[in-house]
């Protein structure tokens, strides 16, 4: 039997566009003679439709759109996913489904039974989880199909009572299926492998996992279907990022000798798949909303330069617009950092000073702030001034100004409200500033894109005469590591202190971080690469007492 | 048996805080003779506490104020809500429970059964439902404790699978306990009244219901806790944002023949509730902060004049700065009805011209502009303007800019980001505005504080020459009509159509309210009154297509 993977590039909502690309997968499939095309998860509406799901038309188009694709399961057969309607008379209103389609005609149904809700995933806002799980036959072979988080019920402490695929097992499955809609995070990708590794190698059946690829707003899903042998060795995979279909023999699959593999990413092949996501990222917002150009400020520093070689890498140099501009604190080496980069990316800039800007603000607040001492305030009219011509050549060109904000620099409020924080996206905005250290120099592996001069020079937001970040805050690679504990792994001060901080520095950033969620509250959608990004995927009370 | 209702006000996270009000509820009920104090949902640590209950410390100090909570119950008993962590080794880490606390120790625990994953509410991100329901002794008497939603699942369909009254009644309880964190939406009151009511009636039992008050950034918690005797007539209750507690005799509880009633609303009495709770949500962020003083711009229209009232109102007109922003568009009456408003109001007032600005900003930007016609770039440097001028003020001196948008403008994007967007919190963002005009009428219902003309005179943006609201929009009245019936019913465009409204222009607003998403993602939390709220309890993808 042949099964293909089919790893596209979904829509949400836009079911022509999602039916029309499943629609030729099947045609290509079947002239390879494949038997079972396998879609991924809510393949016929994209995933995650979030509210969406709430509208009856929403799912009416849903059904439509099955019954469509079915409709070209003529001599080949899919596995589509799809909402469907709770026909019980309690529950959530859906189930979260997947199709087997053969001959025309749904044969079989599976509703996922582990609902995600946690971190980015809410899906037990929306579907009723199933209870009880059959195979499904097909063709001779009883096939073990599950969706997604169905497979993630592995590992002690289990996060669900039930294990669907202990279920499915007393049926004697010749195969497992699963339809994933699984984000990518760089330092997920070893868990997922092992996930699936360590099902099939559990179950001892080969597994076909297809999954999700494209961008969503913030949420990157990198796809990475793939084949596993009942020892739990992988067999094959589609590449991350790209779409395709991959066709796989049953038998080969379960005759193969291959051993179950750890993944391993070097500090190079991080920084290459950051790289590749991020760059992804942008292409996909700016594509599936049907712009084109991108402008952003360019400062001089790291995080600016960083956006710009990601933007210029997803859009096209011609498409980006970079603006330097300087204000009363710009040092000569920002103007000639930022030409540099700008020329070495061959990207249209303008220069447009925002002193006289400044100017007219301070003068038309002067009579108010007479007397009190330059402060934030001040600072902040340079930062915001700055958006406010930024935002005015965005409107004037249609563009969407990217946002440069770093995650360490937003974790600790670094940032100018309606200054620097704006955009349309935040590209570099889930990469501490160690990071983004690391993405610069595999950048520059091969020859100087980025001036060494923005690379090497101390950081500052040039607000104030000789301002340097260090000056409000620890060095980043101090600063970092207290993040990464307090934000990702959820440590207490007293447990980040005891790794080997100062107790009372620890203190100041932890409350730094608690006491700028409400600048994160309004922050443009921020390209999800980590486990544990800013964004839907962390909800903190803005106006609350932290622990410490 | 004497039983207290106590309707408190906790901070998030400030366990200090709330283990002294209910050390101090203790005493007070101790001195009145009463046998049981009822505290609310998670009442240790104040609800929602949303991600902080992924954090380990967080979940030990509830732990600790429990047991704080326990030692002051010698003599009085108490009913405590708070997260506990799940003995089972699956499921979620914890489980929302209720203690009974009888002579310094726990004597009975319950767990909540039903976690509402729905609009505001993501419970099963962080909880494991209970599956099985046992009544509590205390002094004879079997009581059936549920934690709010719990007994929300009594009309068709049913929400969840179990009904946990419907297990506690095999155990034959003697009266009914409900501890809530139910939020405040005007319409939803009627609602919570009769599920109440209907459970008692159901289930033949005395009732007794304590919910949380407070303001939690945008969610207003009413409070309202109730007592309702077997006919489900309702006994008695704490008002609405109204602190204390209420001590009820449960044989006098159990004995009262007061018939079960309709809670219906006159437009007097809604719009008064609103203006209490708006009233309520600025003191409640002000006050939880630590903050004091506002500042907004008033530009002559309606939403600034409203706000500026309800901030006089919660804040005191001393501790509220206007500012009055003319540009080169504003005609001479806004100028004249602001400081009509702010004279009657008492409020400090100041005219700064955005004109310097707005030249310096289209200088700078000339050369780039030029050969372009004037358009929306133009329009959105004079909105810019005047919020970098308030964003100056309210960081020199520490206030908080107050967002003035209604809920019909950021429904259909009619704003500028980073312009009339801006702001710490949006005070009238769920008030659409015919609602506005009511509210405005109300507040003028015995003399004219907000000048007739402000209310009269046709909606404007003043960004060019003799602009009008109705030059981009439909008249309010139909543009509101269209707005609720999609975003509150969920109603399609073809069904709104139907209700009466032109097809092409449902189809326009439609689409203005799908291609906004962007721009809400950024606004300010938004005090939430109704049932659908923009923000936390509406999640839509920002990169989609929405069906039409």
């Amino acid at each position: 039997m042949k099964i293909a993977l089919a790893q596209l590039n979904y829509i949400i909502g836009h079911f022509e566009h999602n039916t029309g690309l499943m629609i030729d997968a099947l045609a290509h499939a079947k002239s390879r003679g494949v038997d079972l095309v396998v879609f991924s998860e809510l393949s016929v509406c994209g995933y995650p439709p979030r509210d969406l799901l709430e509208m009856d038309l929403f799912i009416d188009y849903c059904q439509e759109a099955v019954q469509q694709v079915a409709a070209h399961c003529q001599g080949v057969a899919a596995i589509v996913g799809a909402p469907s309607r709770n026909p019980e008379s309690f529950g959530k209103r859906l189930l979260n489904s997947a199709f087997l389609i053969n001959n025309g005609t749904v044969e079989g149904v599976y509703h996922k039974g582990l609902l995600p809700t946690y971190d980015v995933f809410d899906e037990y806002r929306y579907f009723e989880p199933a209870t009880t799980f059959k195979t499904i036959p097909f063709r001779g072979k009883k096939i073990a199909l599950t969706i997604c988080e169905d497979l993630w019920n592995i590992e002690a402490p289990q996060l669900y009572r039930i294990s669907p695929m202990d279920e499915l097992m007393k049926d004697k499955p010749d195969l497992m299926i699963n339809i994933s809609a699984s984000p990518f995070a760089w330092s997920h990708l070893a868990d997922r492998h092992f996930t699936f590794s360590e099902n099939a190698r559990k179950y001892r059946l080969p597994l076909f996992v297809s999954n999700q690829m494209g961008g969503h707003t913030e949420l990157l899903f990198d796809g990475r279907s793939a084949a596993y042998n009942p020892q739990g060795g992988m067999v094959g995979c589609i590449d991350s990022f790209a779409g395709g279909i991959k066709v796989f023999d049953l038998d080969e699959v379960t005759k193969s000798n291959l051993p179950a593999t750890v993944l391993s990413l070097s500090e190079s092949e991080i920084n290459d798949i950051i790289f590749r996501a991020l760059v992804f990222g942008i292409k996909e917002y700016f594509g599936k909303l049907g712009l084109k150009k991108a402008i952003l400020g360019l400062s001089g520093g790291l995080d600016s330069a960083l956006t710009l070689v990601l933007a210029a890498e997803a859009l096209g140099p011609e498409n980006c617009r970079a603006v330097l501009l300087p204000g009363p604190y710009s040092s000569e080496h920002s103007v000639a950092d930022a030409e540099h980069l700008a020329r070495n990316l061959g990207v249209l800039y303008h220069t447009i000073s925002i002193n006289k800007t400044v100017d007219a603000l301070q003068q038309s607040l002067a009579p108010h702030f007479k007397g009190t001492q330059p402060g934030i305030a001040e600072e902040n009219l340079q930062a915001r001034a700055r958006a406010v011509i930024l935002m005015g050549l965005a409107n004037k060109f249609g563009c969407v100004l990217l946002n440069t904000s770093n995650k360490s620099e937003a974790a600790v409020g670094y940032g100018t409200l309606y200054g620097d924080m704006c955009g349309g996206l935040a590209v570099i905005g889930d990469i501490y500033k160690t990071e983004a250290y690391s993405l610069a120099r595999y950048i520059n592996r091969e020859r100087e894109v980025i001036p060494a001069n923005t690379i090497n020079k101390p950081p500052s937001a040039e607000l104030k005469p000789d301002q340097r970040d260090t000056d409000s805050l620890p060095p980043y690679e101090i600063l970092d590591d207290i993040l990464q504990k307090y934000i990702e792994k959820r440590m207490s001060a007293t447990q980040i202190a005891a790794s080997g901080h100062d107790p009372e520095l620890v203190k100041k950033v932890l409350r730094m971080v608690n006491n700028n969620e409400y600048k994160r509250h309004q922050t443009p959608p921020i390209l999800r690469v980590s486990k544990k990004a800013f964004g839907s995927g962390r909800k903190m009370p803005l106006v609350a007492r932290f622990p410490e």
